[in-house]
């Protein structure tokens, strides 16, 4: 096959396709955060990426697909996360900050942000499961690195549900509203908030 | 005025209607809830009363007014828990801990819950002001509640915005999602949740 050809090849095709796929699933995305998926059409979608509604439909086949494939990216990139903070060395305590911080750091981004502001309600029954499956899996993820941080003693011995249920609520925050100051970093915000959720309000020195 | 009369007077009018505009924005605000503002009409919320739609504008203008009410009770609530904390004796951390405890357990009840389920992009702009003005408020309450007790001592010298972004992200949660263990009551959850916070996850004893 002849590189200079006007025809594109089928691993040509195929890159083109995925491209405007994700192109699809972002403008979708930020779209879906802005203005709520209620009040979002995929002919809005369209408009904003200069075609027509007939094109999404040759990627997606429909709206509840386009918000399933948006928050499985976000659910995707939080499971990979927690993957990669148990790979990490040092103490159980140091594993779970490290999932703590990327994950507050996703839910600041375009995907994770989704996942968070989508209630179950937006999705199809069938979707529905799908996305809480994978949600279960990260809160599972979780649970596991706090266990395994009081289990090495680097963490206090805390209701494992109860403490996770805290860490999400906490982390998951910035998604719904903006940063408590403008002039944070997302990789700032993320770190002092888990510092003040490690630490508590207690003075340590009391 | 004869108590026996089939005539009602001004009085009991006037409660009357204090009560059927209550029981419409308890239905709307447990319907917004379940199912979400945008996928919520007032043909709904009437049926569920076994009324008409025409029936509710006697008593609200719109669907933007019913939401606002709705919000306005819980922003209402959550002042309210403010001014009683800040009366209490003690430290400026039991002050504060009287407050975060009420403020869990305000946004785990309906209208509580509505605030936080509420995109500001549910109301209509006029309306939209109003509720940033109330929130403005809480979270200057909060603010408030933590300056003091830094200044008291009674909790160590942290960032004031910033932990009280981390406060109400881990204190609202429970309205987004239910419970993390359905066997704990609101009171419970409140103060297990709170306990967390106060105390952090770095052993004290380290």
């Amino acid at each position: 096959m002849q590189s200079d050809s006007p025809f594109r090849n089928a691993a040509q095709r195929e890159s083109d396709r995925v491209a405007k796929r994700a192109a699809v699933l972002r403008a979708a995305v930020q779209m879906f955060n802005e203005r709520g998926f209620f009040a979002t059409s995929l002919d809005d979608v369209a408009a904003s990426l200069g075609i027509s509604k007939r094109t999404i439909y040759h990627y997606l086949a429909n709206k509840d697909q386009v918000l399933l494939e948006c928050v499985t990216i976000g659910l995707r990139q939080l499971l990979q996360a927690a993957q990669e903070a148990e790979q990490e060395p040092g103490t159980g305590r140091d594993r779970l900050i490290r999932f703590l911080r990327r994950y507050a750091e996703v839910n600041m981004d375009d995907f994770g942000r989704c996942v968070i502001r989508t209630g179950e309600e937006a999705l199809a029954p069938e979707s529905r499961d799908q996305f809480r499956a994978l949600k279960r899996k990260i809160d599972d993820a979780l649970r596991g690195l706090l266990e395994k941080a009081i289990e090495d003693g680097s963490i206090a011995p805390l209701d494992v549900k109860l403490t996770a249920f805290v860490l999400a609520g906490a982390l998951n925050w910035p998604a719904r509203w903006h940063a408590a100051d403008g002039s944070m970093s997302s990789e700032q915000l993320s770190q002092g908030m888990v510092d003040i959720l490690m630490a508590g309000l207690i003075p340590r020195d009391a």
